[in-house]
């Protein structure tokens, strides 16, 4: 940690903070500068519990030198980790498609598209039981009857399935059916379902929160895998800009960032992301391109019909001739899609 | 709702819109331009899932006309609701002031900040038993044992209390001790943890999220309102913008906004939001000056020390000179600031 | 134009409104909803001074139907457009990369860079002469003699070269050296330079401004065609979020979108957007990978030297590499690389 | 300046970045923590060519101390700057009104809103001459026929003027007729349009760009002030972020940043960054209690037919009891309102 001190800050005032980041067990290295005094602190393991420092007099700032993540962090695991759900791997070379309707609507809907899918190429169904809406009278799901029903899906097309948890109570049911346990853009910081969703040992889906900067979605990973379940797989979904042609920004930049600092996989979901059907591909074949580990893709076999998100699902056939261009792109890169 | 044709669609396309909507239980009424068709569509029953409509053929866009809220807004109820705490009354020109630390740390602490902020006038006393910490490495609160000595402050004082919920599974804990259930930026669109606070029929002070626009905030109201709690108090605490400088962006347009489309009493937490201590007074005398309810601030007795948040805490000795200033102000404007 | 009255609007503002969009020559239509009405207004001779109407009494929103621009919609033109630069063709599948430093630094630097980009396979020569920049203290270019420096490097390698203009007056010397000519983010809304470059009918290529929609973007381009250059090719080089981990955030979605909107061939700078070197690669693949007409791309001899933009200088052999790649997804792709 | 090396960088490469910043004439300090190296560089003389050390082995982050500007620097100079135009003084507890309409129209429409913004107490007579629009179709200002006007209206009322240069080549006629020169937000980062501002040593008003950080602004500033005009008003006019019910989000919080981070005066325009007519009492009052040192306000005698930003424009009434509110506040606070 490096603390600068204002300009014309008195010897006393560098003295005080010396002595309270001595107090917190830091070792301390003074460097005077023409302008500024800056004070280069050694240690951690008070660190945490160091910034109210700021608000002694004569600081003017705090830089944070080491990084606030330890389990999710590239520094602790050289390797790119692979996770393995059922017989599909995931990461270090070998991509994966989730794909499904974005909530599981009936029998016959889920079906259809678990059937089309699986066809196609993908190699995880998705499909929502509990979906946190903005509106409070918006369909929020079918909580157990759905969870049910993926599992006869599950059972029909072998594909092992994702679904969401949104409240730390359902956590237990929802491991009882799912696959990898999906926490939505809207809960990433809702820190006690982390929690809850890291004792189940489960893999899970861990998607970026609209305004989540890198640092901010991998500590919500760092407190899943601190709770237990280490399988975590990040996904990219678009973040909150000004611009309004597509629902959110979908930040490619996000996939080399994320390689670069952790060593969990990290998958893309163009879907959400544009939030426009037409959008889906061209994306999709860019966060292959980028070097994500797969890809998350809303498919509904009446899109126009959905009950939720319907202007962002692929149909069935569009999801086909998407698969059989991402199957020759993923073969040149020299990467695995199944 | 308004649909948009492509230049250049067909009338087999608009046809089988017209169609859909008439099916979904709308009334159409189309409009022929120079380049382009518009479909007016009239009655809302369906509209809730209508958006799949965007993925038909020949649409290019819907544009929304009725407001997907309804019970906090200013179309359902022109006047101002004011919300009774005890004996405290806030909005309709009734200003309250919450103060306190960010986190309850032990009884001396608590004790300490509570007299204080009292003494400098405060109305409602605000200390965290439960954090959300982006770190889960990081003090997470007291917890019940917290929420104990907020009761004895509150007794000590005469202050009811202002505390977040982070969970649904503690809400009737926090509703036994607290007077306002809190809701913070992180958890508003928690949704289930909406309802359930819904349910307790407390007042809830809802915190706008970080990157929520201000309809996701009032529809996060909405939901606390259909679940039974109608005394909500929506408090901004700064958004998430490209500005550094700052912690967030304080958005001060807020409050003329949400007073046009809502009746809710709104406050401002200008500790958060910009993370500083030393800008909080400024932002709290425009926060007053532009119309805001009232406050939140943060107070702790040894800021350099506080176990979270203790940049952007002010001491006693600097949150009473504040409230002698606010006092003033409030004067000045006609508002009622007790 | 669909005019939205608030509710409760009287009639007798309704007659206001629609008599006003009488006078600018609307023909007019009233759906009377449930709760709302909305006038409907076809005819847009007038509609660039009717937004004034928004502060009639009783008016709640306007929305626009129309595209706002003309020349560079996809409306008016349905096939791509194909540029041509010397004997080198930009958009339709024929990509372009455009190489070099970010600034001309010297006759060594230039030609070193040159031969290097031109070996791995660029196309266009890139090098900035005058350099806008956010220190008045920083180095600010070489002016005319960098300009020469560009023409003797484009002799010694037969690229033509794209360069920055920054103001109007340099418009005309700078025409003489450029193949194309530059138009950076900053200056994207710099109406004057673009109506100047406009009129050299010169190729120009247009970057998109930091915090620019995708609207604005195609509309400064609309004043470039409206001014007289029709071969206009935007850059797509990142937008401004919260996210600090890169420079800019690389807006891989605007591909498609503009794609759909406009007919103008698109190239993306993973350079300027990532801001470090270790971060272009990866993006430049995805660029092309969601359809890109080609790439922009900074290569200095010696980054850790550069005068400018050092950290996401590529060095030749990072780029040749790079090309190698490039040049087999292209083939993979089936557009045309040369 | 900080350079933080990666953990696990070796000695060499340590070794050579000391070597490079000894080169650049920096004094080094390295400081080896439990994880990281850092290295502290003290001396600033080359550090604007020092950025491409972010590329050399081994090096993870560059940290600057010192701040970028020196010119507008508070440490530079303790005291708020006053600015004086005619007789009117701006900044150190001196109130400044700039109001007027957004473009000159006509002679009938500036002297009917320079009239009424004179008897209501504005001190500054605000309009455009030269407009940045951004469609090339819509109306681009008067010319040189509205300096004329603003000059006759400057006659008619004794009122100084504040209107727009928008090209290099205009300076010189607009600082015949201007007592400020104002820059736009669009051209915030027009260094070229800087520069040549600054020469004529008049005073500047310089709005904040939509995207620009307070240190980008502040680096504008410095342009000016390098270029030789000393006398420089900030004026913050709202950014660009996701909330879409206003046009921008006003930063107020910049008001307490800038005002300890530099001595220029600074003043707020809440019709731009709001774009709506209603919103701009609000927050005109909430930039005075902030701490602001004045207001531009756009006022126009009929804003339903304003040729240019109507909707944000006040009627001369609106703008009557508005001043009226302001200068009770001002007294209240006890700044001087003349």
């Amino acid at each position: 940690m490096i603390i600068v001190m204002r300009p014309g800050s008195k010897q006393q005032e560098v003295n005080k903070v010396e002595q309270r980041l001595t107090e917190l067990g830091f070792a301390t290295h003074v460097i005077v500068g023409e302008e500024k005094t800056v004070i280069g602190a050694i240690g951690d393991k008070a660190a945490l519990n160091s910034e109210g420092i700021l608000n002694m007099p004569g600081v003017e700032s705090m830089v944070p030198i080491k990084k606030p993540y330890k389990l999710v962090s590239r520094e602790l695991k050289k390797n790119c980790s692979i996770i393995t759900v059922g017989n599909i791997k995931i990461g270090g070379g070998n991509l994966v498609v989730m794909a499904g309707p974005c909530a599981v609507e009936s029998e016959e809907q889920l079906m259809q598209a678990a059937l089309a899918v699986k066809q196609a190429g993908a190699t995880i169904l998705r499909g929502g039981a509990f979906k946190p809406r903005t509106s409070p009278y918006a369909f929020q799901g079918m909580e157990e009857e759905g969870l049910k029903l993926l599992a006869k899906a599950s059972q029909l097309t072998g594909m092992p399935i994702v679904t969401e948890a949104v409240d730390p109570r359902d956590v237990e049911l929802v491991a009882q059916y799912a696959d990898i346990i999906q926490i939505g853009a809207r809960n990433m910081q809702n820190f006690r379902l982390l929690q809850e969703v890291g004792q189940t040992g489960k893999p899970v889906l861990l998607k970026r929160g609209m305004c989540a900067t890198i640092e901010d979605w991998l500590m919500a990973a760092e407190y899943i895998m601190a709770g237990g379940s280490h399988d975590v797989i990040l996904c990219e979904r678009g973040i909150r800009t000004y611009e309004t042609a597509v629902r959110n920004t979908l930040d490619l930049s996000a996939v080399p960032v994320v390689k670069e600092l952790s060593h969990l996989p990290l998958i893309v979901d163009p879907s959400h992301a544009t939030g426009y059907a037409r959008y889906v591909a061209p994306l999709a074949k860019g966060a292959i391109a980028v070097g994500a580990d797969g890809l998350m893709i809303e498919v509904h076999p009446d899109p126009s019909r959905a009950l939720c998100d319907g202007p962002q699902s692929l149909t069935p056939e569009q999801f086909t001739a998407l698969m059989r261009e991402l199957r020759g792109l993923a073969e040149y890169i020299g990467v695995n899609l199944p």
